[in-house]
Protein backbone atom coordinates (compact mmCIF):
# COMPACT_ATOMS: atom_id res chain seq x y z
CA UNK A 1 0.00 0.00 0.00
CA UNK A 2 2.61 2.65 1.23
CA UNK A 3 4.54 2.01 -1.97
CA UNK A 4 1.40 2.67 -4.55
CA UNK A 5 0.66 5.80 -2.66
CA UNK A 6 4.44 7.52 -2.69
CA UNK A 7 4.15 6.49 -6.56
CA UNK A 8 0.73 8.94 -6.34
CA UNK A 9 2.41 11.57 -4.66
CA UNK A 10 6.01 11.75 -6.48
CA UNK A 11 4.47 13.52 -9.61
CA UNK A 12 2.43 15.98 -7.59
CA UNK A 13 5.31 17.13 -5.32
CA UNK A 14 7.52 17.21 -8.87
CA UNK A 15 4.42 19.39 -9.97
CA UNK A 16 4.29 21.78 -7.09
CA UNK A 17 8.06 22.24 -6.61
CA UNK A 18 8.30 22.98 -10.32
CA UNK A 19 5.28 25.75 -10.75
CA UNK A 20 7.34 27.90 -8.01
CA UNK A 21 11.09 27.69 -9.31
CA UNK A 22 13.51 28.60 -6.19
CA UNK A 23 10.63 28.79 -3.64
CA UNK A 24 11.01 26.90 -0.20
CA UNK A 25 8.17 24.68 0.54
CA UNK A 26 7.97 23.66 4.34
CA UNK A 27 7.61 20.08 4.56
CA UNK A 28 4.52 20.62 6.00
CA UNK A 29 3.15 21.43 3.27
CA UNK A 30 3.52 17.61 2.33
CA UNK A 31 2.37 16.37 5.59
CA UNK A 32 -0.57 18.07 5.07
CA UNK A 33 -1.39 17.84 1.28
CA UNK A 34 -1.02 13.68 1.57
CA UNK A 35 -1.65 13.35 5.77
CA UNK A 36 1.99 11.92 5.72
CA UNK A 37 4.89 12.25 8.23
CA UNK A 38 8.01 14.64 8.00
CA UNK A 39 10.24 11.43 7.42
CA UNK A 40 7.97 10.16 4.47
CA UNK A 41 8.44 13.24 2.96
CA UNK A 42 11.97 13.11 3.61
CA UNK A 43 12.36 10.18 1.98
CA UNK A 44 9.75 11.07 -1.28
CA UNK A 45 11.87 14.40 -1.55
CA UNK A 46 15.29 11.82 -1.77
CA UNK A 47 13.42 9.92 -4.27
CA UNK A 48 12.61 12.45 -6.55
CA UNK A 49 16.18 14.63 -5.86
CA UNK A 50 17.92 11.56 -6.95
CA UNK A 51 15.41 11.29 -10.49
CA UNK A 52 15.96 14.93 -11.22
CA UNK A 53 19.99 14.57 -11.36
CA UNK A 54 19.98 11.23 -13.09
CA UNK A 55 18.11 12.72 -15.73
CA UNK A 56 18.60 16.18 -15.76
CA UNK A 57 15.47 17.78 -14.99
CA UNK A 58 17.21 20.46 -12.62
CA UNK A 59 17.76 20.43 -8.71
CA UNK A 60 15.84 19.49 -5.53
CA UNK A 61 17.36 20.94 -2.85
CA UNK A 62 16.75 20.22 0.72
CA UNK A 63 17.37 22.96 3.39
CA UNK A 64 17.37 21.80 6.66
CA UNK A 65 16.74 24.32 9.99
CA UNK A 66 13.54 26.01 11.17
CA UNK A 67 13.33 27.88 7.82
CA UNK A 68 14.48 24.41 6.21
CA UNK A 69 12.57 22.80 3.42
CA UNK A 70 12.57 22.16 0.31
CA UNK A 71 12.76 23.94 -3.08
CA UNK A 72 13.38 23.42 -7.43
CA UNK A 73 16.08 25.31 -8.61
CA UNK A 74 16.22 25.06 -12.73
CA UNK A 75 19.67 23.93 -13.81
CA UNK A 76 21.09 22.52 -17.12
CA UNK A 77 24.49 20.69 -16.90
CA UNK A 78 27.69 22.43 -19.20
CA UNK A 79 26.62 19.56 -21.86
CA UNK A 80 23.30 20.62 -22.64
CA UNK A 81 23.86 24.33 -22.24
CA UNK A 82 26.68 24.48 -24.77
CA UNK A 83 23.89 22.06 -27.09
CA UNK A 84 21.19 24.85 -26.81
CA UNK A 85 22.77 27.73 -27.23
CA UNK A 86 24.65 25.74 -30.54
CA UNK A 87 21.03 24.86 -31.65
CA UNK A 88 20.29 28.46 -31.17
CA UNK A 89 23.50 29.89 -32.67
CA UNK A 90 22.91 28.06 -35.74
CA UNK A 91 19.26 29.39 -35.98
CA UNK A 92 20.53 32.43 -35.97
CA UNK A 93 22.91 32.31 -38.38
CA UNK A 94 19.98 30.71 -41.14
CA UNK A 95 20.17 32.43 -44.35
CA UNK A 96 17.51 35.02 -44.42
CA UNK A 97 17.62 36.37 -41.37
CA UNK A 98 19.53 39.43 -42.43
CA UNK A 99 17.09 42.15 -42.74
CA UNK A 100 17.18 45.44 -44.86
CA UNK A 101 19.30 48.03 -43.50
CA UNK A 102 22.02 45.20 -42.07
CA UNK A 103 20.12 44.36 -38.75
CA UNK A 104 19.57 40.68 -37.81
CA UNK A 105 16.09 39.43 -37.11
CA UNK A 106 15.89 37.71 -33.85
CA UNK A 107 11.91 38.97 -32.67
CA UNK A 108 11.04 35.63 -33.01
CA UNK A 109 13.87 33.46 -31.19
CA UNK A 110 13.73 36.55 -28.54
CA UNK A 111 9.72 36.53 -27.33
CA UNK A 112 9.26 32.62 -27.61
CA UNK A 113 8.46 30.93 -24.71
CA UNK A 114 10.47 27.92 -24.74
CA UNK A 115 13.74 29.66 -26.12
CA UNK A 116 13.57 32.10 -23.57
CA UNK A 117 12.67 29.77 -20.48
CA UNK A 118 15.71 27.76 -21.82
CA UNK A 119 18.21 30.60 -22.17
CA UNK A 120 16.79 31.59 -19.08
CA UNK A 121 17.90 28.89 -16.79
CA UNK A 122 21.59 28.89 -18.51
CA UNK A 123 22.23 32.29 -16.82
CA UNK A 124 19.79 32.24 -13.43
CA UNK A 125 22.54 29.14 -11.76
CA UNK A 126 25.22 32.11 -11.87
CA UNK A 127 22.81 34.12 -9.05
CA UNK A 128 21.11 31.32 -6.96
CA UNK A 129 23.72 31.81 -4.11
CA UNK A 130 23.49 35.55 -4.30
CA UNK A 131 20.00 36.51 -5.75
CA UNK A 132 19.08 39.67 -6.94
CA UNK A 133 15.61 41.13 -5.08
CA UNK A 134 14.36 41.80 -9.26
CA UNK A 135 15.59 41.54 -12.82
CA UNK A 136 15.53 44.73 -15.16
CA UNK A 137 15.36 45.16 -18.30
CA UNK A 138 14.46 48.15 -20.91
CA UNK A 139 11.50 47.97 -22.98
CA UNK A 140 10.26 46.20 -25.35
CA UNK A 141 12.57 43.15 -27.02
CA UNK A 142 14.36 41.91 -23.39
CA UNK A 143 11.41 41.63 -22.10
CA UNK A 144 10.61 37.94 -22.54
CA UNK A 145 13.82 36.71 -21.69
CA UNK A 146 14.02 39.05 -18.67
CA UNK A 147 10.74 37.74 -17.17
CA UNK A 148 11.84 33.96 -17.75
CA UNK A 149 15.08 34.88 -15.38
CA UNK A 150 12.38 36.26 -13.14
CA UNK A 151 10.59 33.27 -13.09
CA UNK A 152 13.41 30.84 -12.78
CA UNK A 153 14.98 33.09 -9.42
CA UNK A 154 11.71 33.49 -8.20
CA UNK A 155 11.52 36.87 -7.85
CA UNK A 156 9.70 39.63 -9.62
CA UNK A 157 10.83 42.04 -13.36
CA UNK A 158 10.83 45.30 -12.85
CA UNK A 159 10.48 47.29 -16.68
CA UNK A 160 12.15 50.72 -17.24
CA UNK A 161 10.41 52.52 -19.98
CA UNK A 162 11.53 54.87 -23.08
CA UNK A 163 9.34 57.45 -20.86
CA UNK A 164 7.51 57.48 -17.97
CA UNK A 165 3.91 56.82 -18.15
CA UNK A 166 1.00 58.50 -16.12
CA UNK A 167 0.06 54.69 -14.54
CA UNK A 168 3.34 54.42 -13.08
CA UNK A 169 3.31 56.84 -10.89
CA UNK A 170 6.11 59.08 -9.96
CA UNK A 171 9.68 57.91 -11.83
CA UNK A 172 13.32 58.16 -11.72
CA UNK A 173 14.54 59.23 -15.11
CA UNK A 174 17.86 59.19 -17.08
CA UNK A 175 19.21 60.41 -19.95
CA UNK A 176 21.31 57.89 -21.85
CA UNK A 177 23.36 57.81 -25.03
CA UNK A 178 21.83 55.01 -27.61
CA UNK A 179 22.62 53.78 -31.31
CA UNK A 180 25.26 52.24 -32.91
CA UNK A 181 27.81 54.46 -32.22
CA UNK A 182 25.96 55.94 -28.95
CA UNK A 183 24.92 59.17 -30.52
CA UNK A 184 21.30 59.34 -30.08
CA UNK A 185 20.67 60.47 -26.69
CA UNK A 186 17.18 59.14 -24.79
CA UNK A 187 15.02 59.39 -22.02
CA UNK A 188 14.23 55.63 -19.72
CA UNK A 189 12.37 56.00 -16.74
CA UNK A 190 11.48 53.22 -13.40
CA UNK A 191 8.91 53.40 -11.42
CA UNK A 192 9.39 55.00 -7.95
CA UNK A 193 6.91 51.96 -6.42
CA UNK A 194 8.96 49.30 -8.19
CA UNK A 195 12.58 49.70 -6.65
CA UNK A 196 13.60 50.63 -3.63
CA UNK A 197 17.32 51.67 -2.60
CA UNK A 198 19.31 48.88 -1.04
CA UNK A 199 18.15 45.95 -2.77
CA UNK A 200 19.93 44.45 -5.57
CA UNK A 201 19.24 43.92 -9.38
CA UNK A 202 20.28 41.80 -12.24
CA UNK A 203 20.26 43.28 -15.59
CA UNK A 204 18.74 41.29 -18.37
CA UNK A 205 18.02 42.31 -22.36
CA UNK A 206 18.19 40.57 -25.65
CA UNK A 207 20.92 42.50 -27.68
CA UNK A 208 23.75 44.66 -26.74
CA UNK A 209 26.45 46.64 -29.14
CA UNK A 210 27.57 49.78 -27.85
CA UNK A 211 26.13 49.04 -24.39
CA UNK A 212 24.47 52.93 -23.62
CA UNK A 213 21.34 50.98 -23.12
CA UNK A 214 23.28 48.87 -20.10
CA UNK A 215 25.26 51.71 -18.84
CA UNK A 216 22.24 53.68 -19.00
CA UNK A 217 19.70 50.80 -16.81
CA UNK A 218 23.05 50.49 -14.12
CA UNK A 219 23.53 54.21 -13.96
CA UNK A 220 19.23 54.47 -13.60
CA UNK A 221 19.88 51.74 -10.81
CA UNK A 222 23.01 53.81 -9.18
CA UNK A 223 20.68 56.59 -9.12
CA UNK A 224 18.09 54.46 -6.86
CA UNK A 225 21.25 53.19 -4.68
CA UNK A 226 20.70 49.69 -6.06
CA UNK A 227 23.47 47.40 -6.50
CA UNK A 228 23.44 45.85 -9.92
CA UNK A 229 24.65 42.30 -9.75
CA UNK A 230 25.59 40.87 -13.28
CA UNK A 231 24.33 42.06 -16.35
CA UNK A 232 23.10 39.14 -19.03
CA UNK A 233 22.38 39.56 -22.45
CA UNK A 234 21.45 36.77 -25.29
CA UNK A 235 23.14 38.48 -28.06
CA UNK A 236 26.44 40.81 -28.27
CA UNK A 237 27.77 42.07 -31.35
CA UNK A 238 31.76 41.46 -31.66
CA UNK A 239 32.38 44.96 -32.43
CA UNK A 240 32.77 47.18 -31.10
CA UNK A 241 34.81 45.62 -28.65
CA UNK A 242 34.92 47.86 -25.55
CA UNK A 243 31.29 48.38 -24.88
CA UNK A 244 30.31 51.09 -22.74
CA UNK A 245 29.72 48.96 -20.15
CA UNK A 246 32.51 46.47 -19.75
CA UNK A 247 30.93 43.66 -17.60
CA UNK A 248 28.65 42.02 -20.10
CA UNK A 249 28.01 37.93 -20.12
CA UNK A 250 26.83 36.84 -23.13
CA UNK A 251 25.36 33.82 -24.63
CA UNK A 252 25.87 34.40 -27.89
CA UNK A 253 28.10 36.72 -29.96
CA UNK A 254 27.36 38.55 -33.93
CA UNK A 255 30.77 38.19 -35.57
CA UNK A 256 29.78 39.72 -38.71
CA UNK A 257 27.44 40.59 -40.89
CA UNK A 258 28.17 40.63 -44.94
CA UNK A 259 25.59 42.41 -46.40
CA UNK A 260 26.64 41.58 -50.14
CA UNK A 261 26.15 38.06 -49.72
CA UNK A 262 22.96 38.84 -47.21
CA UNK A 263 24.69 36.35 -44.61
CA UNK A 264 25.88 36.66 -40.82
CA UNK A 265 27.68 34.28 -38.13
CA UNK A 266 26.45 33.89 -34.89
CA UNK A 267 28.86 31.85 -32.50
CA UNK A 268 28.12 30.82 -29.08
CA UNK A 269 30.06 32.82 -26.97
CA UNK A 270 33.32 31.44 -25.87
CA UNK A 271 32.54 29.41 -22.36
CA UNK A 272 29.74 27.63 -24.25
CA UNK A 273 32.06 26.32 -26.78
CA UNK B 1 12.43 -3.44 -8.12
CA UNK B 2 9.64 -2.48 -10.82
CA UNK B 3 7.73 -0.96 -7.86
CA UNK B 4 10.87 0.82 -7.28
CA UNK B 5 11.84 1.99 -10.95
CA UNK B 6 8.47 3.12 -11.22
CA UNK B 7 8.96 5.83 -8.19
CA UNK B 8 12.11 7.23 -9.74
CA UNK B 9 10.57 7.50 -13.35
CA UNK B 10 7.49 9.42 -12.21
CA UNK B 11 8.69 12.57 -11.11
CA UNK B 12 11.24 12.60 -14.14
CA UNK B 13 7.86 12.31 -16.52
CA UNK B 14 5.83 14.94 -14.56
CA UNK B 15 9.08 17.10 -14.95
CA UNK B 16 9.31 16.61 -19.20
CA UNK B 17 5.64 16.88 -19.72
CA UNK B 18 5.31 20.31 -17.53
CA UNK B 19 8.52 21.99 -19.41
CA UNK B 20 6.54 21.74 -22.25
CA UNK B 21 2.37 22.35 -21.63
CA UNK B 22 0.25 21.38 -24.63
CA UNK B 23 3.36 19.79 -26.53
CA UNK B 24 2.57 15.93 -27.70
CA UNK B 25 5.28 13.58 -26.25
CA UNK B 26 5.13 10.52 -28.14
CA UNK B 27 5.67 7.51 -25.49
CA UNK B 28 8.88 5.98 -27.56
CA UNK B 29 10.15 9.35 -25.78
CA UNK B 30 9.93 7.64 -22.49
CA UNK B 31 10.42 4.26 -23.51
CA UNK B 32 13.98 5.56 -24.63
CA UNK B 33 15.21 7.24 -21.79
CA UNK B 34 13.76 4.11 -19.26
CA UNK B 35 14.31 1.16 -21.43
CA UNK B 36 10.70 0.40 -20.84
CA UNK B 37 7.68 -1.03 -22.72
CA UNK B 38 4.83 0.74 -24.40
CA UNK B 39 2.71 -0.95 -21.89
CA UNK B 40 4.63 0.39 -18.86
CA UNK B 41 4.73 4.16 -20.04
CA UNK B 42 1.30 3.48 -20.43
CA UNK B 43 0.83 2.40 -16.81
CA UNK B 44 2.75 5.62 -15.26
CA UNK B 45 0.68 7.86 -17.54
CA UNK B 46 -2.09 6.39 -15.56
CA UNK B 47 -1.09 6.79 -12.24
CA UNK B 48 0.28 10.59 -13.11
CA UNK B 49 -2.99 11.05 -14.53
CA UNK B 50 -5.15 10.62 -11.48
CA UNK B 51 -2.38 12.24 -9.03
CA UNK B 52 -2.44 15.60 -11.29
CA UNK B 53 -6.55 15.17 -11.15
CA UNK B 54 -6.81 14.93 -7.46
CA UNK B 55 -4.55 17.01 -6.44
CA UNK B 56 -5.42 19.92 -9.19
CA UNK B 57 -1.72 20.02 -10.74
CA UNK B 58 -3.15 20.44 -13.75
CA UNK B 59 -4.46 17.21 -17.01
CA UNK B 60 -2.25 15.05 -17.97
CA UNK B 61 -4.22 13.95 -21.46
CA UNK B 62 -3.51 11.29 -23.49
CA UNK B 63 -3.91 11.16 -27.18
CA UNK B 64 -4.56 7.88 -29.22
CA UNK B 65 -3.52 6.64 -32.81
CA UNK B 66 -0.17 6.93 -34.44
CA UNK B 67 0.46 10.73 -34.03
CA UNK B 68 -0.14 9.55 -30.32
CA UNK B 69 1.39 10.15 -27.20
CA UNK B 70 0.43 12.37 -23.86
CA UNK B 71 0.90 15.94 -23.25
CA UNK B 72 0.56 18.23 -20.03
CA UNK B 73 -2.44 21.11 -19.77
CA UNK B 74 -1.97 23.22 -17.32
CA UNK B 75 -5.91 23.66 -15.90
CA UNK B 76 -7.07 25.35 -12.80
CA UNK B 77 -10.93 24.25 -11.84
CA UNK B 78 -13.31 27.24 -11.50
CA UNK B 79 -12.76 26.85 -7.53
CA UNK B 80 -9.39 27.97 -7.75
CA UNK B 81 -9.69 30.17 -10.41
CA UNK B 82 -12.15 32.24 -8.20
CA UNK B 83 -9.67 32.40 -5.50
CA UNK B 84 -6.82 33.71 -7.06
CA UNK B 85 -9.01 36.47 -8.91
CA UNK B 86 -10.46 37.19 -5.53
CA UNK B 87 -7.54 37.60 -4.43
CA UNK B 88 -5.88 39.88 -6.65
CA UNK B 89 -8.68 41.72 -6.96
CA UNK B 90 -8.06 42.68 -3.12
CA UNK B 91 -4.37 43.56 -3.59
CA UNK B 92 -5.63 45.72 -6.89
CA UNK B 93 -7.99 47.47 -4.45
CA UNK B 94 -5.12 47.93 -1.76
CA UNK B 95 -5.11 51.55 -0.65
CA UNK B 96 -1.82 53.22 -2.40
CA UNK B 97 -2.58 51.87 -5.57
CA UNK B 98 -4.31 55.10 -6.81
CA UNK B 99 -1.65 57.27 -8.76
CA UNK B 100 -1.71 60.87 -9.22
CA UNK B 101 -3.96 61.44 -12.38
CA UNK B 102 -6.34 59.09 -11.24
CA UNK B 103 -4.42 55.73 -12.61
CA UNK B 104 -4.39 52.37 -11.33
CA UNK B 105 -0.81 51.18 -10.34
CA UNK B 106 -0.56 47.87 -11.31
CA UNK B 107 2.46 47.28 -12.95
CA UNK B 108 4.11 45.05 -10.49
CA UNK B 109 0.91 42.47 -10.73
CA UNK B 110 1.22 42.81 -14.99
CA UNK B 111 5.03 41.97 -14.99
CA UNK B 112 4.70 39.04 -11.88
CA UNK B 113 5.98 35.84 -13.20
CA UNK B 114 4.21 33.50 -11.01
CA UNK B 115 0.80 35.93 -11.01
CA UNK B 116 0.85 36.46 -14.97
CA UNK B 117 1.43 32.76 -14.98
CA UNK B 118 -1.48 31.70 -13.07
CA UNK B 119 -3.62 34.75 -14.92
CA UNK B 120 -2.16 32.94 -18.20
CA UNK B 121 -3.55 29.32 -17.28
CA UNK B 122 -7.00 30.56 -16.35
CA UNK B 123 -7.46 31.86 -19.98
CA UNK B 124 -5.40 29.42 -22.14
CA UNK B 125 -8.07 26.35 -21.39
CA UNK B 126 -10.76 28.24 -23.73
CA UNK B 127 -8.80 27.59 -26.15
CA UNK B 128 -7.26 24.26 -26.09
CA UNK B 129 -9.48 22.98 -28.61
CA UNK B 130 -9.06 25.50 -31.09
CA UNK B 131 -5.59 26.89 -30.41
CA UNK B 132 -4.32 30.21 -31.94
CA UNK B 133 -1.03 30.35 -33.80
CA UNK B 134 -0.05 32.93 -32.07
CA UNK B 135 -1.06 35.30 -28.98
CA UNK B 136 -0.68 38.95 -29.84
CA UNK B 137 0.07 42.18 -27.81
CA UNK B 138 0.99 45.75 -27.81
CA UNK B 139 4.14 46.61 -26.20
CA UNK B 140 4.63 47.18 -23.28
CA UNK B 141 2.48 46.34 -19.95
CA UNK B 142 0.78 43.70 -21.67
CA UNK B 143 3.79 41.40 -22.93
CA UNK B 144 4.20 39.61 -19.67
CA UNK B 145 0.97 38.01 -19.17
CA UNK B 146 0.56 37.63 -23.26
CA UNK B 147 4.27 35.64 -22.71
CA UNK B 148 2.93 33.25 -20.10
CA UNK B 149 -0.41 32.51 -22.16
CA UNK B 150 1.74 31.43 -25.03
CA UNK B 151 3.64 29.41 -22.69
CA UNK B 152 0.33 27.84 -22.02
CA UNK B 153 -0.82 27.17 -24.99
CA UNK B 154 2.52 26.12 -26.28
CA UNK B 155 2.55 28.87 -29.25
CA UNK B 156 4.82 31.40 -30.07
CA UNK B 157 4.22 35.25 -29.29
CA UNK B 158 4.48 38.15 -31.44
CA UNK B 159 4.70 41.58 -29.79
CA UNK B 160 3.00 44.63 -32.03
CA UNK B 161 5.20 47.88 -31.88
CA UNK B 162 4.39 51.04 -31.28
CA UNK B 163 6.69 51.99 -34.54
CA UNK B 164 8.21 49.69 -37.14
CA UNK B 165 11.87 49.35 -36.05
CA UNK B 166 14.32 48.75 -38.34
CA UNK B 167 15.63 45.52 -36.81
CA UNK B 168 12.03 43.73 -37.49
CA UNK B 169 12.39 43.95 -41.27
CA UNK B 170 9.28 44.86 -43.46
CA UNK B 171 5.92 45.59 -41.56
CA UNK B 172 2.14 46.04 -41.73
CA UNK B 173 1.26 49.43 -39.92
CA UNK B 174 -2.01 50.87 -39.25
CA UNK B 175 -3.30 53.47 -37.40
CA UNK B 176 -5.22 53.56 -34.68
CA UNK B 177 -6.99 55.66 -31.86
CA UNK B 178 -5.69 55.51 -28.23
CA UNK B 179 -6.14 57.27 -25.18
CA UNK B 180 -8.87 57.67 -22.28
CA UNK B 181 -11.16 58.91 -25.04
CA UNK B 182 -10.01 57.50 -28.49
CA UNK B 183 -8.71 61.15 -29.34
CA UNK B 184 -5.36 59.91 -29.65
CA UNK B 185 -4.04 59.00 -33.08
CA UNK B 186 -1.14 56.53 -32.65
CA UNK B 187 0.63 53.87 -35.06
CA UNK B 188 1.35 50.34 -34.75
CA UNK B 189 3.27 47.83 -36.58
CA UNK B 190 3.72 43.95 -36.99
CA UNK B 191 6.92 42.32 -38.60
CA UNK B 192 5.79 40.30 -41.97
CA UNK B 193 8.55 38.16 -40.94
CA UNK B 194 6.06 37.05 -37.70
CA UNK B 195 2.30 36.46 -39.08
CA UNK B 196 1.28 34.05 -41.99
CA UNK B 197 -1.86 35.09 -44.02
CA UNK B 198 -4.61 32.15 -42.97
CA UNK B 199 -3.31 32.12 -39.13
CA UNK B 200 -5.01 32.36 -36.61
CA UNK B 201 -4.45 34.81 -33.38
CA UNK B 202 -5.70 35.31 -29.62
CA UNK B 203 -5.36 39.20 -28.70
CA UNK B 204 -3.64 39.56 -24.68
CA UNK B 205 -3.30 42.44 -23.03
CA UNK B 206 -2.93 43.96 -19.57
CA UNK B 207 -5.60 46.92 -19.43
CA UNK B 208 -9.00 48.01 -21.74
CA UNK B 209 -10.66 51.22 -21.52
CA UNK B 210 -11.94 53.22 -24.23
CA UNK B 211 -11.08 49.20 -26.47
CA UNK B 212 -8.70 51.55 -29.37
CA UNK B 213 -5.39 49.36 -29.09
CA UNK B 214 -7.74 46.22 -29.13
CA UNK B 215 -9.57 47.41 -32.01
CA UNK B 216 -6.56 48.22 -33.54
CA UNK B 217 -4.77 44.84 -32.86
CA UNK B 218 -7.85 43.42 -34.35
CA UNK B 219 -8.03 45.23 -37.77
CA UNK B 220 -4.05 44.81 -38.19
CA UNK B 221 -4.75 41.28 -38.16
CA UNK B 222 -7.65 41.64 -40.70
CA UNK B 223 -5.11 43.59 -42.63
CA UNK B 224 -2.57 40.10 -42.34
CA UNK B 225 -5.66 37.88 -43.26
CA UNK B 226 -5.60 36.28 -39.95
CA UNK B 227 -8.42 34.95 -37.86
CA UNK B 228 -8.41 36.64 -34.06
CA UNK B 229 -9.90 33.87 -31.97
CA UNK B 230 -10.93 36.10 -29.00
CA UNK B 231 -9.33 39.26 -26.94
CA UNK B 232 -8.35 38.29 -23.25
CA UNK B 233 -7.47 41.23 -21.11
CA UNK B 234 -6.49 41.24 -17.13
CA UNK B 235 -8.62 43.97 -15.85
CA UNK B 236 -11.21 46.22 -17.84
CA UNK B 237 -12.76 49.54 -16.50
CA UNK B 238 -16.46 49.25 -15.84
CA UNK B 239 -16.97 52.45 -18.17
CA UNK B 240 -17.01 53.04 -20.65
CA UNK B 241 -19.63 50.20 -21.36
CA UNK B 242 -19.16 50.03 -24.94
CA UNK B 243 -15.53 49.02 -26.03
CA UNK B 244 -14.27 50.08 -29.49
CA UNK B 245 -14.25 46.32 -29.72
CA UNK B 246 -16.93 44.75 -28.26
CA UNK B 247 -15.67 40.54 -27.38
CA UNK B 248 -13.13 41.62 -25.03
CA UNK B 249 -12.94 38.82 -22.43
CA UNK B 250 -11.38 40.20 -18.71
CA UNK B 251 -10.55 38.82 -15.51
CA UNK B 252 -10.95 41.63 -13.76
CA UNK B 253 -13.19 45.26 -13.62
CA UNK B 254 -12.00 48.33 -12.50
CA UNK B 255 -15.26 49.59 -11.25
CA UNK B 256 -14.18 52.95 -9.55
CA UNK B 257 -12.02 55.52 -8.96
CA UNK B 258 -12.23 57.89 -5.63
CA UNK B 259 -9.69 61.16 -6.32
CA UNK B 260 -11.37 62.55 -3.52
CA UNK B 261 -10.82 59.26 -0.84
CA UNK B 262 -7.75 58.05 -2.99
CA UNK B 263 -9.58 54.95 -3.15
CA UNK B 264 -10.43 52.60 -6.10
CA UNK B 265 -12.19 49.01 -6.43
CA UNK B 266 -11.41 45.96 -8.75
CA UNK B 267 -13.59 43.27 -8.65
CA UNK B 268 -13.64 39.72 -10.13
CA UNK B 269 -15.44 39.80 -14.22
CA UNK B 270 -18.73 38.43 -12.72
CA UNK B 271 -17.84 35.06 -14.66
CA UNK B 272 -15.58 34.47 -11.43
CA UNK B 273 -17.73 36.08 -9.10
Amino acid sequence: MEHTKRVDRIGVIAATLMSTPNVVHNYSEFCDMFSISKSTVSEDMEILLSGFEKYKCGIIETIAGAAGGVRFRPYLNAEVKKARIKALAEKLSEPGRLLPGGFLYSSDIASDPVITYELAQIVADKYYDNPPDFVLTMETKGIPFALMTAKALGVSLVIARRDSKAYEGSAVKINYTSGSDNEQIDTMAVSRRAVKAGQKALIVDDFVKGGGTILGMAEMMKECQIKVLGVEVMIKTEKPEKKLYQAVSSLLVLKGIDRISSACEVVPEKDYL
